[in-house]
């Protein structure tokens, strides 16, 4: 009987942070495993976050000029072995394809981990002049990188992006382009996922295949772990001079193009979950929620109990995303199942509230409960589901102010970190890879990025005590 | 100088249809090929033809209580061997991916020329109960197929489409539901890519590989070809029985379930071209169109005239999907460009038209002009794109009855497409595969499908002469 359907709890997040994660991938039903190994399904729930991300996303990206292009997802081998660096990065990691029906390929073809190569080639057919510049091109697909361990949504053999690829008259512009794609990614991760980043620039070990310099945003999540949320890249003219991508410029010389690349993928999902989750379940950013407010009927077999419900969601589903479950389940198993789901707002209405023209309006990230009057009730939701926002914002934002630490010497990050957990550690670098490995390797945090933001900790690199170039942000990643 | 570009004139339409619709791919700027053999670039302005399609077909498959899923790309090859039609059907034309990164694998993985297979497996998991049902899936994507000979959007070895996958308690529900995505899919084509189809099904031996029966829509294009623009597929309990997709009953018995599948692809912009382009390049319907209404400024040096087109472009820009051509391009050179690419209204605004508070509107598919009052512009674009797509679909639907031949006998039939061209022959048939045959080697024509609107042209089979079952809609087909 459905009433006997009980939502099962899941293991307590800080007990068992992996597999509190694992729990609500499945039990929230955002994905499903198959006999495809290393690949997920994302079910209904799990694919509606993202394609609430993709609108947001595509609009931030056709606001600022950028237009839309599908390339193959074949790469033939000769053209993903034109440029070395990207070549020996990605070509370890690619599955090929060497068969056509029966027949064996003339050369074989790998399912692009990434397209620079396509996008190269297409923009070295497309460019001729001057005025044929900027072009400002982006694709959603699904890319492939043969992962050896693999978790949903965080690092799977498939998965599904946006890449953008531009190409610029000067080093000038991509440089700029670079940075604005970087800033919009900040400003998405912040605004619509309600999650604090830091943004910065990796480290020379830490660049994309190919890349002159890569920028990330870094998030934090609950268990102290850095998250790298996406990645902006500047390619100076490698990518040109690799694949002869050239124009004609006003004073009519033939000038190699400046590129960028960008990308975000479905890893934000695993992100959102390890921001703001919690031992009841997801807890989902109201922007991306595939359902922002569930109305349950209490008492539902009472008159007028579900007609009242109906008439609710039809007065708000032009304004919300908003369900009424109307099943047989107990109320308390509603109230469960929801709150697993990560829906940010319950509205209850019953038999007593209908008398007095109010209902009952629960948030699922601190479960404050209001009495809300029908009248106001537009203006109320607004209300709560912003202070949701900002209050989910808070939490995350005080998890890495608390996990952040400035440390002056090697065992002084050690100690940190023994004594408060893993976070993000802020400590001096003198730029040399041989000081970068030593870090990681005696005290386990890695570098994640340059920020920004500098501070000047010391003058003095953490591990060789030689002059500091920059403050590094450290961590372990995800 | 930016003056002297010319846009290149293409082939007659008339003269020869197929390096026309080669011209056309090119020149509008659709797509771009590329060195992966037989796959395409879908560049900008074909891409967002696409996304056009794509949204308003989205919104009629939620509105239906469809939601969207993400399957992985790979198929390992035992689950594709599960159901034996459809792998004899899909094997042949399959790509392999035989190795991950520098190892080879356990099993080969196909990459998906459709999902039924992962679909099945994923049902198989998550069905229990009556109450699990239905369940009503769908997924955008890119399949494989290896196709020997191949054209942009028509046939190409990867392809962009949408394909449903829905699973049923009842034979009942399953074929209501075939039968309801058909219909979507003639809407969307009548509707809003003004294309009259024929709605039928398949005979056995054009059925898909694994489906109990196969529906289709089916369009003539200008050159009198079919093109089978939509299918569904009613699968009965036979992937339910190979994938072992049970559930339980209200009568608590355990029970098979009925299944669907559908899908449409990129090859529907092919279809846009075919049915309403002409010789001086693309006609596109204002539904899909990336730009509904370009602006010409005319004498755009003259004080003025640029802000005014651009002060215009913000007015309409909320309502319609509008440009303004402000390049120094000649008038000419634009009018041609915009023709080209098939953008239904072109509005020109120079200082006379100022003056006088109006701006000219000229239709793209019968260059129609109109002087239109700056007070009465939202209305009259209204209704110029009413009258425009009504027009276009009228045009089609003229060629398709011109080029509809009812024949009884085969002398007919051949007399018939060598009097009046290729077109959909309408001939009775007995229902034996034999005869099916026979027509397609005598007279070159196809069984399309059965039509649902059947008419008794005669009593007896065109071919044999033994008593007719059904009318069936014969054509060539692209």
């Amino acid at each position: 009987m459905a009433d006997k359907k009980m939502v099962e709890a899941i293991t307590s997040r800080d007990e068992d942070f992996a597999q509190w994660y694992t729990d609500i991938v499945k039990k929230a039903d955002l994905i499903d495993y198959s006999s495809v190994k290393g690949c997920m399904i994302i079910r209904p729930y799990g694919y509606a976050i993202w394609e609430n991300m993709q609108k947001i996303l595509d609009g931030m990206f056709k606001e600022t000029g950028h237009e839309n292009v599908y390339m193959p997802m074949f790469i033939p081998e000769s053209l993903l072995n034109k440029e070395k660096d990207h070549v020996q990065g990605f070509a370890p990691e690619v599955a090929w394809v060497t068969h056509g029906g029966s027949e064996k390929l003339p050369e074989r073809l790998c399912v692009r981990p990434t397209s620079e190569t396509l996008f190269c080639e297409h923009y070295s057919n497309i460019i001729q002049s001057h005025r044929d510049l900027p072009k400002l091109y982006n694709q959603w697909c699904s890319v492939v990188r043969w992962e050896k361990t693999t978790r949903p949504f965080l690092r799977s053999r498939e998965f599904l992006w946006q890449e953008g690829h531009t190409v610029h008259a000067t080093a000038e512009e991509a440089v700029e382009e670079t940075e604005r794609m970087l800033n919009i990614y900040a400003d998405f991760c912040e605004k619509y996922l309600n999650m604090p980043v830091i943004k910065g620039k990796k480290t020379e070990s830490d660049k994309f295949a190919g890349a002159e310099a890569t920028y990330a945003i870094e998030a934090l999540m609950h268990d102290g772990k850095a998250l790298q949320a996406g990645t902006s890249h500047y390619f100076g003219d490698g990518f040109a001079k690799a694949f002869n991508i050239t124009y004609t410029s006003k004073e009519n010389k033939l000038e190699y193009v400046y590129e960028t690349s960008w990308g975000v993928t479905t890893r934000l999902i695993g992100a959102v979950i390890m921001s703001h989750g919690d031992d009841n379940g997801l807890v989902l950013p109201p922007a991306v929620a595939p359902i922002q407010i569930v109305i349950i009927p209490v008492n539902q077999q009472k008159e007028g109990v579900l007609e009242k419900a109906y008439e609710l969601k039809e007065r708000l589903k032009g304004k919300f995303r908003v369900k009424v479950d109307d099943s047989n389940n107990s109320a308390g198993w509603k109230f469960s199942e929801y709150e697993m789901k990560g829906v940010p707002l319950r509205l209850e209405i019953g038999p007593k509230d209908i008398e007095n023209d109010q209902c009952v309006i629960v948030r699922r990230d601190n479960r404050e409960k209001s009495f809300v009057s029908l009248n106001e009730l537009e203006e109320n939701i607004e209300k709560l589901l912003k202070a949701f926002s900002d209050n989910i914002y808070r939490i995350a934002y005080e998890n890495m102010q608390k996990r952040t630490y400035e440390c002056t010497t090697m065992d002084e990050i050690t100690q940190k970190l023994a004594e408060n957990g893993d976070g993000f550690v802020h400590a001096m670098w003198c730029g040399e890879e041989a000081c970068e490995d030593k870090v990681k390797e005696v005290t386990g945090v890695g570098s994640r990025c340059i920020p920004f933001e500098q501070k000047e900790i010391s003058d003095k690199c953490v591990c060789c005590g030689k002059p500091a170039q920059h403050m590094v942000c450290w961590g372990k990643a995800y």
